[in-house]
């Protein structure tokens, strides 16, 4: 069953959505929007959909997406106005439909947290002008929020997003060897953080077809790291020997993300540092192992947090985990204690428990796998210990 | 006048307003929210305002904002949810400050494009759960779009604020001079483009006290920067002898924005293109010349593309430039055909003419520069030629 098929069958009574945000356009039809908010994908619930782009993206699109094409000029004040473009478009989509006047039109009303397109450095999201567009091109006062449905029916990826997923994790792997080599006494957060990313990007494109690949490396170190369970920014500190040394990765292949954590020391290791990264390796291991089709989240939680407490530490408070792919973070499922989100085969999970003390400093890993009948299967491995 | 000052005054009949994107916390507060969403500034009409974030940003919050700050626990599961102190500490707000019942609350409601929190490969919007959120906490449905007040409040720079995007620009010459460095025969445009964020990234921490520092570089080279006026992604392509390269390129430091353009040739120029980057210079040299406090935005979009057809080459029909600062590009003013956007002195604006043809390939350069009675002055200078 195609997307768009799935898509069609989660509408109930809406009759189309109109999706805006570079992650839903991929999700639909495959393709990861240049500029986000400039394109758009009609799905109505019976009928062909059709993807509204800018022109420039046409041939681009064309190699991922096989149904209809709408194209509009823009970035160019030569063609007339853009907006003016896109509404005559959108109206005559919407008339050829048969969804024009009065209809239940779906967008995207609740997605607060967006994930990039491939232009970074600005995101876009669906506010009040959205809206506006579609009543005015639909016709229509009734507007309905889909952004429930979307999350459903991502959480289950299709065997070509895991392909897609899996090769993300595979590109973020030339960054996680490259933190292990550049995570040294005399280097800044800032310098390790920079070769990370530098190693994605350079190694990346091109790989196994990779297209466009964007990273986004963080990097801590020292004693601070007691507390980097929170989010935490890079700095100009220059790594001591022996210091504790955390990266939090984000990695984007052609839409699809991946998210890491890892943590050595820059020298020698402590027999509890090493113990300690045993109980997280542990946690995981557990984490993964119960992360069957059928299990529910809050027990992934407990078991990763028992195996840590087996091995004499205990896992931080923060989440175990969570699913991603369409986004660093999606929305479900949430591997927290409490949580009812139901693990179902063809999920990506990443799990990430921590230890974070005086003693051993931040000690985190974080490895994204495959939901399967028998646990989650690991997208990537790294070798490497601690030092 | 404060920032608080200036919001107080453009607030007309709204009561209070609550602002969660990065870059209005910035405007408010100057302070750049690591992760976007999780947190908030409430500026009432009357009376002083509250800064609502994570305990775990106050320490940092407070080096940058001197008025009240309420923190609540996030990113960990022992301290209850943390979207219900969240609403408690919201209601407190509104209940002290007397606007809590029935009153005029403004809100984000048409930022559809988003400047990135200090976090990245995520950004965070204002959709239906916040605006459900203002509701209920301050128990009011009359909530009003304030998106136009913040982005006129925000068009004029304060000194402070120029002295931050100056410095964002030198950190950004960092990136422009390694471009000219690496944008070489032999290299990828994906290996550039890593080597250009590499150098503002890893120089750029601690530069005159910079703490956080994100470059989003993005390199094409070839025949196909003919097309170069459209968005580009770089790609696993090795650069050839005498091949246009060109770099399209966003820094960021502590929440302020840079945006540059640079074109080299990888070997020896032509004497056309020569002419070309001349025009080029000339278009930005004609467009800052113009950009008095008084002048009107097609004016000056005018003098660039005069200045380019007096050298014999016609300025693309994209934008000459926009303003900037908050974001990598705001709203206002637009530098563009028909504009009727007033220039003020202390605005920034970026600058970008660009000449594309088959016998040049892509020629652009873009310059940012703040606004004065004689013309806009550019924040940063780089001295090399094409080749």
């Amino acid at each position: 069953m195609t997307r768009i098929t799935q898509l069609q069958q989660a509408m109930g009574d809406v009759d189309a959505v109109v999706l805006r945000l570079a992650e839903n356009i991929l999700l639909a039809t495959g393709y990861w929007l240049q500029i986000g908010g400039l394109g758009m994908v009609v799905v109505p619930r019976e009928g062909s959909p059709t993807l509204v782009i800018p022109d420039y993206e046409q041939q681009d699109a064309s190699t991922h997406w096989g149904g209809a094409i709408e194209t509009f000029p823009i970035i160019r004040f030569d063609a007339g106005p853009a907006g003016a473009a896109i509404e005559r478009i959108l109206r005559g989509v919407a008339s050829d439909l048969g969804v024009q006047g009065g209809r239940r039109i779906g967008f995207e009303g609740s997605f607060e947290t967006i994930g990039l397109p491939t232009f970074t450095g600005e995101a876009n999201a669906v506010a009040a002008p959205t809206q506006a567009l579609i009543r005015a091109t639909f016709e229509t006062e009734t507007l309905v929020d889909v952004t429930g449905m979307l999350e459903t029916v991502r959480l289950v990826k299709t065997d070509e997003e895991i392909a897609r997923i899996r090769l993300t994790n595979e590109i973020a792997g030339l960054g996680l060897e490259a933190f292990k080599e550049h995570a040294v006494a005399g280097r800044t957060e800032a310098e390790v953080a920079a070769a990370v990313d530098a190693a994605i990007v350079s190694g990346g494109h091109g790989h196994k077809g990779a297209r466009v690949v964007r990273s986004y490396a963080t990097v801590w170190s020292g004693p601070e790291t007691e507390s980097a369970w929170q989010y935490f920014r890079h700095r100009a500190r220059r790594i001591e020997p022996d210091d504790v040394v955390m990266v939090e990765l984000g990695t984007v292949v052609d839409g699809f993300w991946a998210d890491h954590t890892r943590t050595v020391v820059a020298g020698r290791a402590t027999e509890r540092q090493r113990e300690a990264l045993a109980a997280v390796t542990a946690g995981i291991d557990a984490a993964f192992a119960a992360c069957r089709g059928g299990a529910v989240a809050r027990d992934v939680d407990a078991a990763s947090r028992a195996a840590c407490q087996e091995l004499g530490f205990t896992q931080f408070p923060h989440h175990t985990g969570h699913g991603l792919g369409f986004r660093y973070h999606e929305a479900r499922p949430q591997l927290v204690p409490g949580s009812d989100h139901e693990l179902l085969d063809g999920m990506i999970v990443a799990v990430e428990p921590g230890i974070y003390d005086a003693e051993v400093g931040g000690i985190r890993w974080e490895d994204d796998a495959v939901v399967t009948p028998t646990g989650a299967v690991r997208l990537v491995e790294s070798g490497y210990a601690l030092d």
